[in-house]
């Protein structure tokens, strides 16, 4: 009996462990809901397996050392140490290629956790999330690495640029439905209407309204850009539409607060405001040949929210 | 009657917008005063109609934000949400082209106050004003955009270049009073000696002590980056001077308490910093082809005002 | 009798000037101790007798700005606003050549100490050391001046390259034990195997715990960079070592705190860190020709001890 006492608490302690990083993998869209984190995961796993198990991995290395580390129980619980890591995962495992790629994925993953940790400290003062932060530098930094550590093999793709000879080329037409279900898509880098359709039922699992803000964020995305004149090309593989999703759930509704009356309006702005963004951090990384990643996002919602503490209303 | 009260606490309410918006375009230069406003806004005029216009509605714009968006009253009142949008408006009229352009510079005048917002929030705690610092970022982001959204046109003085073919030339003979009037006059990116003269007396009806300190900034500043060698053609038109004029305006001046007994001193150097400041800053923006704006006035005041904590008699 | 007493006072006065100095030096890594200040600066004029007086005249010229500044007393005794000039220095003599070389190094090693004092008040609400970044900034700022004023000379070896024509060349046979003894002298920018050897001596004076995380540091970074496959010709000058021999130190030893039960770990993870860190800085810094320096070592640092303010065990 004593040893079952033991199987059923380990048991516990994994069921536990495993809904924290589900919760981890749906924090990505900044949703605390373990059933749509699985949704998510399966709408990987469609895409690719290698890329599921590399999900899954990432999550749980994130809430262990989160849980190991000794962090707020709360915090690990809702999967706060979990979503840096899974994109962390993800886009190694993308962008890098070669034997040891996986393996640099799963280190990734950990050292994201670490640097959670410590921007949730740096910013704790200020009162502002700190959203992909941690995942966003982490992966440009090991993407730089590439140019002069052998281990790390960059993935043909990613190419430096000169900004004197770049020329944009708007031209193609824009297939406006597949552009709206490869937005929410690219969040997880899935190139995939299917994949994007699991996602759009995972976030209405979690909540109509979430659903509701993320394809206005996409719609008003999809409109700008075009209206802006973007390269086609990149609206209709969603590269113009998933920061805006991320931004209008943010901004109308995870971070609102009861004064906060102008919020779906100031959320859609926000949304609008990462097209610019998009453009402007691509260039930006041009001669570095890094992709923005959700970095749009995650500046376009720091500075709505740090005006909202000036500005009440907004 | 009850007409006529409405009417008067419109045009009340009207006087006290123009009263605060000419108010924020005298704070580009660090003072709070609306003649000095009015004298200001009629030296960009006489420079450019258009550009005049631009500078109202942007001041205009900003102000109504922050009263909108509920901000505090006197910040509000005393110009600090309009200064960077008066900036970000004049810049990007000036360093972009095609039809849009207008449109961009007003909505640019609008993000500025949000963005002034956000930054009063981030550094509350460090009792630092924000200064110049989200009309720089913003300025800079929107310029980058315009090589990914065709509807962002630049204007063909803004070129990248690369820094292993970039050759330094100084030649060429310095006139030295075009010199002082165009540093002034390059605060607000006027090209102009008439109009250099012309905010000359707007700082002087501000006080003498600001008259005062603008010219030793900018006569340091000269001296400095002559003796340094800087290229001539940028010291005569003012290029090296109206980053040092407006440091030196605030450490030795607005931003000086009574136990900093060397602030006329280190008002100086402050301001000559920003001579290797300016030259560090453009060619660190030389691969993007990006001005240096007023990046190293922010970064030479925000050194000193730092230090001054932690070294009181600075 | 009076002239004795003022002859005395002076005397003393010096003698502490003196004292604090070279703890300034020593505080480049990590130590408060003005006996192994002395031998890293007879290391330092071993190799070479220019670079010896630059050393201690900028540790002089820092420690005074501390203390004419009227920073806490203790702070500059300990020698905190000495080192970041005393590194200032020594780079700017080195990567600048000409005439005025030296009075660049020194002026440097002045703004270094008001940097430093900028720099505790930003960070003061984290509790995190600002180590050796304003070093860091104001020497790549020196550098990048030198495109711009004449009287900056750049030293030939600082080239910039372009990232897309870069390639990565890693063959040649690694001496280890040169690669060891070089790291430790890379600190100060010495590549020479006997100046190496002294400063593991004033390491060891201070503590063998000293010397014991610095071998340690060391060790890891070699084997990692050599595994993932660094360029062997830097392995051998000790440019994969040197941050992590600090950042050993400072996370395992000067900045544990009791409930960090993990912290000989985490020290020889964030030592390994800086190996990735080194590769990703160096590469940014590509296009502008600019070296590394102790930047893989702050980032690690802050980045481990960010995390254990929430993660305590760390």
């Amino acid at each position: 009996m004593q040893k079952d006492k033991r199987t059923s608490l380990t048991y516990r302690m994994f069921l536990s462990l495993m809904k924290s990083s589900l919760k981890g993998i749906s924090q990505v869209i900044l949703i605390e809901n373990a059933v749509s984190g699985f949704i998510i995961l399966m709408a990987i796993t469609i895409y690719s397996y290698h890329l599921g198990v590399i999900t899954l991995s990432s999550a749980i290395i994130g809430t262990l050392i989160g849980k190991l580390g000794g962090a707020n129980e709360n915090c690990v619980n809702s999967g706060l140490y979990g979503y840096n890591s899974v994109l962390t995962g993800i886009a190694l495992t993308l962008f890098l290629t070669g034997p040891s790629q996986w393996i640099i994925a799963l280190v990734g993953a950990a050292l994201a956790a670490i640097f959670s940790a410590a921007m949730v400290h740096f910013m704790r003062n200020t009162g502002i999330p700190i959203l992909t932060f941690p995942f966003i530098i982490l992966t440009w930094f090991m993407l730089l690495v590439s140019y002069r550590l052998k281990a790390f093999q960059l993935s043909p793709g990613l190419v430096p640029q000169d900004l004197l000879h770049w020329n944009l080329n708007i031209a193609g037409k824009v297939n406006w439905l597949e552009g709206s279900f490869k937005g929410i898509g690219q969040i997880f880098f899935l190139d995939s209407t299917i994949s994007g359709m699991l996602l759009f039922i995972a976030v209405f699992w979690a909540g109509w309204k979430y659903g509701l803000f993320a394809i206005l964020g996409n719609a008003f995305a999809l409109l700008i850009s075009y209206g802006l004149g973007g390269e086609h090309s990149l609206i209709i593989m969603g590269l113009y539409g998933y920061n805006a999703i991320l931004t209008c759930i943010a901004i109308s509704m995870v971070f609102k607060e009861e004064h906060n009356r102008l919020a779906p309006i100031s959320g859609v702005i926000a949304a609008c405001l990462t097209v610019p963004l998009t453009a402007g951090v691509a260039t930006w990384l041009l001669p570095y040949g890094l992709p923005a990643l959700t970095m749009p996002f995650v500046l376009s919602t720091w500075l709505f929210l740090g005006a909202r503490k000036v500005l009440p209303k907004l």
